[in-house]
């Protein structure tokens, strides 16, 4: 992560992240559980404020926590030790139910939910943000006329609006499967060694601590990991709907195409010795991260098959795969905002490339239009020959057939780009009116 | 697929998702366009109702469509071809009205869709067979003790029920994702050539063949892909639960184990020269499926990026990715049905498993017990001196302790397995009553 | 693989890699080894030879043997049964040695690796054969200048040549890896249950049936399956180099850069209703294989940690993924063959892309020469400057430059491409050199 | 990477690969580049030697340079303005040579390949080690009975040795494709902007800057990455076979089968209230590495298809990549090295373990030994009753036998373990020769 952290991730992700909040949200689970094992009367309050009081994670020793993790194989065990020396130098009887009837994975499990909490709300709020800026796009661009394009060849005219706004259907999806997923996410993970409960983790005390903790409650999943696993296959998707958007623009971005760009700002993506460079720098983040992202989700996967109430080495696999799912994505979905907030259009080169082929994208129009008098058939071969006739002389398609005497009226408008984008404002607007009522 | 169907499959599932029934849906697709453009003004009636006649897989060459899918690289040109002069001989007029104003890739991927449809329908009730299964065995199995294991290391005793609620739930999770997800992936494509609709592909014409279909309609998804994806890692994530229940089994069916079986039938998971093996051949066939399948969602998820309205490769490499995802899942679903129905449970070993360890696993409960007079620290020193005695003396931990005269009452009782599994009946319980909810 | 096996694969391979081929291959080992037991003085040679005689594929239901894959988990189960059937037909006493002291794993491994070995001398065939096709193209284009591109944007010129010799490259490399592979690949599985060998499968008689079917002799592999993942990762790679080819062409063809097309075939990758289309159909075959097999070998790799001395599981997941990865990048290969053969370069169109900046992208010969008399800072701002004037005025550099009066001799001859290539002609030649010495 | 980064990685891997380190190989590739172009007459020799004496890494602002980062996309760009400014302090004519007609993916990928190289070195010895222990335990081993197991089925008995062996014949391979493989991965980069050489980056410069790095002069591979994909496939399988060992050694820690053990560490694995646990804490660590590793290589092998000369995102998705290859397969092979040193073997379970089936593995060799007298057939039937009634009645094989007055002599040999190992030990000793050959 280091060397290219601001390059691939962004700042405010990184924080929400570290291993300082890791740590912090365990010590969090640890709290609640002695709050809630009090609310139960399995301890005394005064006790278990004992214990909340100390799990600062100023208090611990970091270094000392990470050199230990590979004697028990987690960061539970050594947390856990430091802080009941913390509690034992307040009061040695609550020392005696730091942790009570808990297993490690509660502890991290949990708190692993409870980044991922935090991170979610993040990711809304940034989702939205994105939604905001592909909604105005899409108003900005809903008449502008450029070419479709299916198998990297030009085929028809769309409006730039149009892919816009099929961009921010995908991200309208993302957010409706968001909204869905979350409960089941966002849950406890308290059950004791083998996921049974026992005497001190009880119902009541499980519902509690995930009152506490704002999480849903519910039978223990330390080996049943299908949640976490839609979690990353849902940032897997996310990414690729950003990836998608920057794959567009790189593409639109090409010398030879140059239709959209990425805002420019000093220094970025320029070359001293290649002047005419723009090169699509913020893209290759978003499509770097993209085709990296779909191999983590198929190791969370993959790691499903965990043996018994707990297992060796699938579980383990999965901590560092869900963060960096979690740093790429939201590494993304930052760089997508700017990409988009800052985009310029020209509208001029959309307009001249629609030109390319000579009118022949139009051929289409000129033969439905003269259909109507001579028939479907007739119709296709006169257009076919007008094409051959244009590619082979190289002129205007308009041209071969103005001079082929076939009383076309409105010819001029069978060969404009606003005539033929289709039902594309329409869908636009449908798709724009769908983010305003899932704003709702 | 072929030398290994029976093995890795289901033959239902095969049939759903032949060749033959791929290229019926994609006829019943340019049947209800037709329909829906006569509903719209579009063309005679009765003019669709000839195109409809005509759709009918027996009247393809299916190979000759096969060799020429080559040519413009997917099945809906020469299949359109073939219809097209199926109609033709019988109205010459009709034969203009075939896939009017629609695109390859409106037929291809609607096509999938109703594949999916007609999967879905028959995986929910595949779905709720393996759920009641699940809450039957789990309900025979509530009060049966066995050991709980962690990192495969024996832990603490739980009941069979516990375990086999724990796979339960996993299926109600996906069991909820599934009905939530078929209103994002049952949808109509059907916007014409780049995804903007045309003259012949209007709004009212989506929505009509939509109806007709029984699916949703939408604005076009041509190169937004995210659905599919969800779809499929859904599909990865059913495949991954029904791998942890086959690990488990497996696991539980070592020699050394001996808890549960598979099923015996005559020639199954024997060997003539090794008359004592009862192979796992139904949990090899599910593991394998489990671990091919993660790789396949990876494909999905880095196919997202398709280039414009329509991409060259990514979406080729779909078809038969969504295929293989399917019909793995399938094979794996059925065949967990039949384990689990015929699964053999050995409750004894399953006790006899318990002692193992001489008394250990139940370390913790003298402990607890004793903490009651002496206090927890001192309980804890005293526990674990008897315990490295009982380890080093390999004398049974319940008499090392009888001679320490400890005044523990009901010794015997905390040597218990039945005493010792938590709140296993309560959450087996809860989890069982979920499922009852999810039925209604 | 059914509806598109034309599109992606190729029908030789398919054939190569048939269901019946596999029966066949394992029919062959279970001959060679009756024969050398026979050798090794452990059944009498006329019992091999009967047993041999019996080694037909014709003679297997094949039909009857999968549908009893389920019931013993492998194909060499019903295989043997239906095997000593026959042969007890012809000799009871020749029955008794049938599969004499081997197990299922030594019989479908061993026919794995010869279905690997004929693949692989059909691949180095044409492999050579790609190779020539890469060298021709190569010398042809040798002096063909066309711009090169980085991150999607034109930066300095190269000659086609330089492009495929890169190609050629690459193919040269996977040509050295695959003659280095073999060895490890091409190896014999014979052990017996336990790997262990027995007084049926001495060494002696791993020795000559391996021998016979012209396979290294080696100690067990069944739960070691790092030779075939290498194979595996060898074909990921070869498909990955042919991918690459495929999205530079797929690129190239674009509308807008229009420089190469794939050959013109009657029907092939056009569009009725868009005549303009030159679709890259083989190249959407060859992206989507690509983009196909990675995930396959991933799951060849995660299946590496198989337990004990036989999987329940993993081993079964490597059957159809190898063949998979098989089909698939034979498949590719084939068209890639076709695709560079018939493959049409459009050198005006080049040469005219290559004006597309108007001079920017020789903005540094500019700088370079000048740099000679005013030192290379000046040479730069000066540079600079022009380049901006240009970019702002729409002029040719050439022209701002000229009129800057800046004594710069052969200014022509700076914005000529053929002057730009660097060292490409030299850099193809010593490519093409190399492939020769590879040919020896 | 952060905070396990001591359980999953190794602090010696860290170092190697800090980011410290790979500026350093950047900045030396810079000095090379400088030096190589003094040798080839293109500047002073004084002028380079000034270049040289910046290129250290203690002067660079490692800070800036990583929020430069974004600007550019690489590390390159802002590290080449650094040293740009270094030198221009030194002597203003020596700062114009700086990067010198060199491109920036010239100066990463050729760091990239310095790191591998420091790596394979240290690889090389590790793997050595590694080896030396395997053959040291596998001598030891030589003779040590126990059960071999398929489909975590007890099957018949081989020697420890002979397990061990296996694992050794792994790593053998992966030694032997390692020295392969090299001379195709540590190969230079250096060709200029578009591979294509320039004036300043002629052939000679090439071969000089290879020279004095000690890599392979070559073509350009800015787009071609297949020797880069290779390396990390080998990586991929190493970890696989890392894998492998550990997934053994778990399952023979399972409780229930306690044939061998990690070492014991003060506070290890252990668990105060489960005081009979014998956590595989190591194996995990090695386990969840082998199940991350896979996928990072279908990463890298999805990412082959880079467009042009140089790609947009696919490059760069590598980076990371790569880099967490080489530190997952380093941690996992440090730990395979200590857990193969420390592990614990207990013989004497092993030796219980074979008689926990009561005979039914030995039942072949009676089978066999009757078959002399009897006939094979007729001693199958024979055998396969007594099996039965041993099942039936839990009595020995042996007594069962024994009461059925068969006249088999030297019944008790045939049940013994040392008596039914195959050729265990001739293929142990034929590995462990191998492993001195490649020694030398």
């Amino acid at each position: 992560m280091s060397l290219y952290s601001h390059f691939f991730y962004a700042e405010e992700v990184i924080e929400l992240l570290s291993e300082k909040q890791a740590i912090s949200d365990m010590l969090r689970v640890e709290s609640a559980l002695a709050e809630a094992q009090a609310t139960s009367g399995l301890l005394e309050p005064s006790l278990a404020e004992i214990i909340s009081s100390c799990c600062k994670v100023e208090k611990i020793d970091i270094e000392l926590l990470k050199k230990e993790i590979s004697l028990g194989g987690n960061a539970a065990i050594p947390l856990v030790k430091q802080l009941t020396k913390l509690v034992k130098i307040q009061n040695f009887e609550a020392s005696k139910y730091v942790h009570f009837g808990a297993t490690s994975q509660d502890i991290i499990d949990t708190a692993t939910v409870l980044g991922i909490k935090s991170y979610t709300d993040w990711l809304e709020g940034k989702i939205k943000e994105l939604i905001a800026c592909l909604v105005s796009i899409s108003q900005k661009h809903r008449n502008t006329p450029m070419v479709g394009r299916t198998l990297l060849q030009q085929a028809k005219p769309i409006t730039f609006g149009l892919k816009t706004a099929g961009w921010l259907s995908a991200l309208l999806e993302s957010q409706e499967h968001l909204s869905q997923l979350k409960s089941r996410v966002l849950k406890i993970q308290l059950s004791g060694a083998v996921g049974a409960g026992n005497a001190s983790i009880t119902k009541k005390v499980q519902v509690s601590a995930a009152e506490i903790l704002g999480l849903r409650a519910t039978s223990s999943w330390q080996s049943l990991r299908g949640s976490l696993v839609e979690w990353s296959s849902f940032l897997g998707i996310l990414s690729g709907n950003l990836g998608k958007i920057a794959k567009d623009i790189s593409l639109l971005m090409q010398t030879e195409v140059a239709e959209v760009f990425e805002g420019a700002a000093e220094g970025k993506g320029g070359s001293s010795t290649m002047p005419h460079k723009r090169n699509p720098v913020g893209c290759a983040a978003i499509l770097a991260n993209a085709n990296r992202v779909p191999a983590l989700v198929s190791t969370m996967l993959s790691n499903m098959m965990q043996e018994h109430e707990r297992s060796a080495g699938l579980w383990h696999a999965e901590w560092e795969t869900l963060l960096d799912l979690m740093l790429l994505t939201g590494g993304s979905l930052v760089k997508t905002v700017d990409l988009i907030k800052n985009l310029e259009v020209d509208e001029k080169r959309m307009a001249s490339n629609l030109e390319l082929t000579k009118g022949l994208i139009y051929a289409e129009n000129v033969s439905l239009s003269l259909a109507k008098k001579t028939g479907k058939m007739q119709a296709h071969e006169t257009v076919e020959k007008a094409c051959k006739l244009s590619i082979k002389t190289n002129r205007h398609l308009k041209e071969v057939i103005a001079e082929m005497d076939l009383e076309i009226e409105n010819l001029e408008e069978l060969f404009k780009a606003e005539n033929s984008i289709g039902n594309s404002l329409e869908i636009i607007d449908a798709i724009i009116s769908k983010s305003y009522e899932n704003e709702i």
